[in-house]
Order: structure tokens, then C-alpha cells, then sequence
């Protein structure tokens, strides 16, 4: 059995500061090993998924995705993946729940578990839960022979490397390059034309190139966390696949810098959180497209009015000044379907330098464990 | 056009201080309001919902929910009710999210709307857009003659008369009564039995003088609130049907008392949210059964060992001993379909005491409207 998990001695932090710095910079690189191979010219090359993957696929009427915190975020991500492009229906859920109640498994459902380690106790419970009603199962997993890998019909192996950090980064978007190829052959069998697979090929082809421009931001992001080293709460907000990264970025943000971040779907702040928008209350948007921003922006005016400083992640062609009170980040165009991967990184490092700012143990924050085994 | 909603200067508060707390203190009226007519000796009369209601209820194969804010925690809860007892599969989504994406509705989809007003935009929006493409819609609304009754193929009614708080508060419960029926009336039609029909029914009447008593708390609710008026941050845990309950418990905390309250599914703790807390970090969980309790066991002992004070609402056999920095208050004992219910009650009690501790506009909080008409 190979493992290379948490705790190895033998991983280098090399020229970082912190195994969570490095891994934030390894993303370029491991995003690549998660494709290589299993890309061809104009498609993915399903036999990455296992020899009996194709007929498996063939069956496959929707898809139960099932995982925690950080992989749970990734798995919400899929399923507007799946239902866009595959047009199936996908269910996420976080195993917690999941595995305790008595959930309906519609004929030809795919069980889809993601895990970083492998060995998250509620996960590999739910699939043992559920391995009698299901059409089949599938794992997205970055340790080689753990219990999921074992246990699962079929894996696609996220190829990351060992994370030590115990907020998860690159363990994190490899699982979405791998949700997305799990998407195109899922979705080859169903409304996903031969067209629309190449042209998303030839996008994950320069997501590599588009992580490491990205990284060139670093330096303004750190500038950009001074503001957070004294607040007590963060707002984030994001729509459509952006939503789930807000939800990533807040997270890492309370796991790291023990701030109380929290992440709303962007239509929902008037629905109750607008109430706590203060100058204490930074907001943080991802919001890559203007229809996005526009959709906002009355919402952003009145955090505006309220004291809030606002933080805007935006694409290049972003329409929102900087001013008073906002700072926006610029970030390259991109393919739309990359924005949650690519729009991930700066949210990473964020939380990263203000974890740093506040003197917090970056890799080994207080009360965490990096797998959860036990329930 | 009939219309009694918010704003109405001829609705009296009567003793209340507050119409937030005149609404809390009507609910054992208005729940009994929205059975009333509705249910037989042993079953829902499902003409409630329309002359045309039992052949469209013949089609359904799966549920579709939309809702925003309180309302789309009704629907979370009633996913579990619908997956359980009907045995078909559940769907819900905030509205400002589905309306957005590629939606896949498989064939006999109902779509079910959930709105206090009727007038919510991105709600409306929602059924708009997907009104070709679905078997039925039904709205479970609280204002007769709006554009989502109007709209609807089918509604049913919460009766709950004019709700004025613009934190919600009778809506959610009447939501959720209502919700309750329409499982039994989807689920007579799938898994759900007559005996099992029967005994909800026979558990529905109970729950007006179940509310009744858990007022009885009130006072005890009424100092438990003081621990909260200097903090700036709370946490709310739950499981099952109790998770949604603790969403709705955080959002009231939110939107009135201006403290940065937050929900997790209890299970989730250890993947993120456990970091964030220490002394200033009160943890507010419910969880009527010991089955619950047990799993929650370890969490609340690491809890206790950062500091961090518990307040935990229980069944009466329960068996957390409340001791320095753990309050126990214990509910009577009820029928576990229920409990989503009776359980909120308390929830918007301490929300409702913390805030006129903090001195805040209960029925007008800063920055919220009562329907949120724009998107």
C-alpha cells in the first residue's frame, strides 16, 4: 500500500515559509499532473477512470455527490458543472447528514465521494451506507490505496502530491480539474457535444499558465490582508460557481486567521445578512463577470453606506473603480468554466497573509485535524 | 384583491412590546390556523389544495423547492420530511441561485414556492422560468391574492395572518406545518402509509399546545439571552431536521441582535468551524434526542475545553448535566416529526430577548425589508 499522507518527515517546505505557502505555489504545477495522461487532443481519455469505467458510464441517469468541508465545496461546484453541461440531475450533500438519514437513490444514480485523504470517517461511511443501492461508485482522491480508493468501483487519483498544510489548497483544485473531466465524460453521453469537450479541453490546458499569472498577484493580495488583521468577521459573497468559492475562501479564512468569515450566496445578503454589515464587517465578492458585479451592485452600495470596505475580486474587464473604502483586484481573462479553479488562488493566499499578519500557526491551526478519521 | 400585509397601521400590538414577540406568542393560534379545515380524523384532505390538487398529485415523481432567507429553511427541512416518508426525491435551492443556472427538472417535477409575502422577486423569477418545463407549481404562501398565488397552479395557504417583525417568525412555523401536509399528501401516494399518515395527523394536533408550553420558557429563555448581549459571535449546531432549525436560529440572531451568528451541521464541526472557537464563542446547540447528543458529545467537550460557553436545548431525557459554562433548557417531550417546529420557538425567543438586551429596532432592523421585492 503506498501513502504519503500528513505528518511525513521527509516533505520539504524548500524555500517557503509554510507547507501551506508551498502548496498554494505547487498549484500550477500539480493542476498539470492531475491532467497528464488523461487528456487527449479534443476529449478526456475515460480509461483514466478504470478499465470498467465506459460501461459504468453508460449507465449513469444522475449522481450523488458526497464529501466534507473543504471537498464539499468542490462537490457544490460540480453539480452546476454537471447539470449545465451534462444535464443530469446531480445531488450534494456533506456526509454528516447524508449518511443519517434515509436519502433517495434514484435508478442509475453514480456515488460520487471526494476526499482528500481518503479516510474521512463520515464519507466512508456514507458509501458504505448507500454501495447496495447504487449504480456504482466513483472516488476523487489524492492518497493512493487509502479506504476510499479501496472501497470505491472506480477512482480518478488527484495526482497533488502530500498536503501537509492542514487548510486544504491544491488538494482542493485538483479535485475540480477532476470533477470537470468526470463532467465531460458523464456528459458526452448525454446533451455535451464533441464541440463544446474540445473547446473545455483546450481551456484546462492553460489553466496551468493562468495559476501562475495569478500567483504573480501575491504581493497585492498581501498588501490587500493588512486590512483584515484586526477585524473580527468577514463577509464573502459570490453567484452561480462562484458561490462555492466564497464559501472555500471564508473557510480558509477561519480555519487559518480564527476570523469569523462567512460566505452567502450573493442574493441572498438581503435576506438577513445585510443586517450585519458594519465598518467592522469587510466584504469580500469574487465576481469574474460584469452581469455578476451589475447584479450587486446596489447591495455593494449600500455596504458602502454602511462603513463596510469592500474587496472585489473582478476580471479584466470589470467596470468597478476603485475607490474609497474598495479595493479591486484584477484578475486575467479567462474561460468562464475556470473562474471557480483559477478564482480560488487569490482567495488562498489571502487568507494565507492575514493568518501570518495575526502570528497564527498557519499549518497547524488550533483545534483541527488534517483528515478527519473519527466522526 | 385581498392584501393585509406589512406596513398595515390598523394591526395592533396589543400587550406586546414588540410584534416580533406578539407573533412568537401567536403561534400556537396561527399553526392551528393552518391545519384547520385541513385535516381528517386520520389523513389530510388534500382538496385543500385545489380542486385540481389530487390528479396533479397522481404525476409528481420528484419535488422541486425554491425559496429564499426563512423561507428557504422551511424547504431544507421539508427535504427531509419528503425523502423520508414520500420516498421520492427532494430538490431545494435559494431562489437567487436556481433562477440563474441550468436547471435539470425531470419529468413529474412539482415546483414548490415558498414565500411569507407571495412577492418575493427572485422567487417569482424562479417559477417564471421554469413554468414550461415542470409538471406543476404550488406556492405555500402567507398573503392570498399574490403574484405567487396568482401565478401558481396550486397554493396552499399558511394563515398565519399579517406578520409585521420583519424577522420571520409564525410565516416560518405555518410554512412548515403546511410543508408537513404536503408530504403526506405526495407520500400517500409512494412509500408512506396509512397507519404512518394516520399517527402524523394524530401528532400534528398536538403541536398547538406543545408550542403553548415551550412559551412556558420564556422566562428562563428570557435570562439565558444575557449571556449573549456583550458577544459578537455565535455558533448554532444541529443535525437531521434540526440542522435548517439551526440556520433559522442563527439568521433571527443576525437580523435583529446585529451578532454574527452562524450555523453548521453539527458534523461539519471539525472541518473548519472549530477553529474559530474560544471564550467570546457561545455554541448554541439543538438536539432533542440522545442519539444526537452522543455525537455531538466529543465536539461540546473540545468546546468546553477552549473556553467557549454551550447552551443547549434538549429533550427531557436528556442527559447533558448543565454545569459551569453549560446551560441545559429542556423541552417536553414530542413526537421527532415535530421537533423542526417546537424546537424554533425557543430559538426566536432568545433571538427576540438578546436584541431588546442590545437595545436594537426588533420589528425594524437596520438594513432589511420585510419582502425583499427587488432583486
Amino acid at each position: 500500500v503506498l501513502r504519503f499522507e500528513h505528518g511525513s518527515g521527509s516533505v520539504d517546505k524548500g524555500e517557503y515559509k509554510h507547507y501551506m505557502l508551498k502548496e498554494i505555489y505547487e498549484q500550477p504545477r500539480v493542476v498539470h499532473a492531475a491532467m497528464e495522461g488523461r487528456l487527449g487532443a479534443e476529449r478526456v481519455l475515460e480509461e483514466a477512470f478504470g478499465v470498467t469505467a465506459p460501461a459504468i458510464f453508460d449507465q449513469v441517469r444522475q449522481v450523488q455527490i458526497v464529501a466534507c468541508g473543504t471537498s464539499y465545496h468542490a462537490g457544490l461546484i460540480a453539480k452546476y458543472w454537471i447539470e449545465d453541461l451534462a444535464g443530469i440531475p446531480c445531488m450534494v450533500e456533506v456526509a454528516s447528514e447524508f449518511r443519517y438519514r434515509k436519502v433517495v437513490l434514484p435508478k442509475g444514480t453514480l456515488f460520487i465521494s471526494i476526499s482528500q485523504s481518503g479516510e474521512t470517517a463520515d464519507t466512508l461511511a456514507a458509501l458504505r451506507e448507500v454501495r447496495d443501492r447504487i449504480l456504482a461508485s466513483l472516488t476523487i482522491c489524492n492518497v493512493p490505496g487509502s479506504s476510499l480508493v479501496r472501497e470505491s468501483d472506480l477512482c480518478l487519483m488527484t495526482n497533488a502530491g502530500p498536503e501537509i498544510g492542514v487548510a486544504s489548497t491544491k488538494a482542493f483544485t485538483t479535485q475540480l480539474v477532476a470533477l470537470l473531466m468526470t463532467t465531460l465524460v458523464l456528459g458526452r453521453r448525454h446533451e455535451l457535444t464533441p464541440e463544446t469537450e474540445a473547446r473545455i479541453v483546450a481551456d484546462l490546458k492553460t489553466l496551468p499558465g493562468l495559476l501562475e499569472q495569478v500567483l504573480g498577484l501575491d504581493s497585492a493580495i498581501e498588501k490587500m490582508a493588512e486590512a483584515f488583521a484586526e477585524k473580527q468577521h468577514a463577509l464573502f459573497l459570490g453567484r452561480g460557481t462562484l458561490n462555492p468559492v466564497a464559501m472555500e475562501g471564508a473557510l480558509k479564512l477561519k480555519e487559518i486567521s480564527y476570523i469569523h468569515a462567512e460566505a452567502y450566496a450573493a442574493g441572498e445578503l438581503k435576506h438577513g445578512p445585510l443586517a450585519l454589515v458594519d465598518k467592522d464587517m469587510p466584504v469580500v465578492t469574487v465576481a469574474p463577470r460584469n452581469e455578476m458585479l451589475d447584479k450587486l451592485k446596489a447591495n455593494l452600495q449600500e455596504v458602502r453606506a454602511r462603513g463596510g470596505e469592500l474587496f472585489v475580486f473582478a476580471g479584466s474587464r470589470q467596470e468597478v473603480q476603485p475607490e474609497e473604502g474598495v479595493q479591486v483586484l484584477e484578475l486575467p481573462p479567462m474561460p468562464g468554466i475556470l473562474e471557480p479553479i483559477v478564482y480560488t488562488l487569490p482567495l488562498q493566499l489571502l487568507s494565507y497573509h492575514v493568518a501570518v499578519l495575526k502570528g497564527t500557526d498557519v499549518d497547524q491551526p488550533r483545534n483541527l485535524a488534517k483528515s478527519v478519521t473519527v466522526e
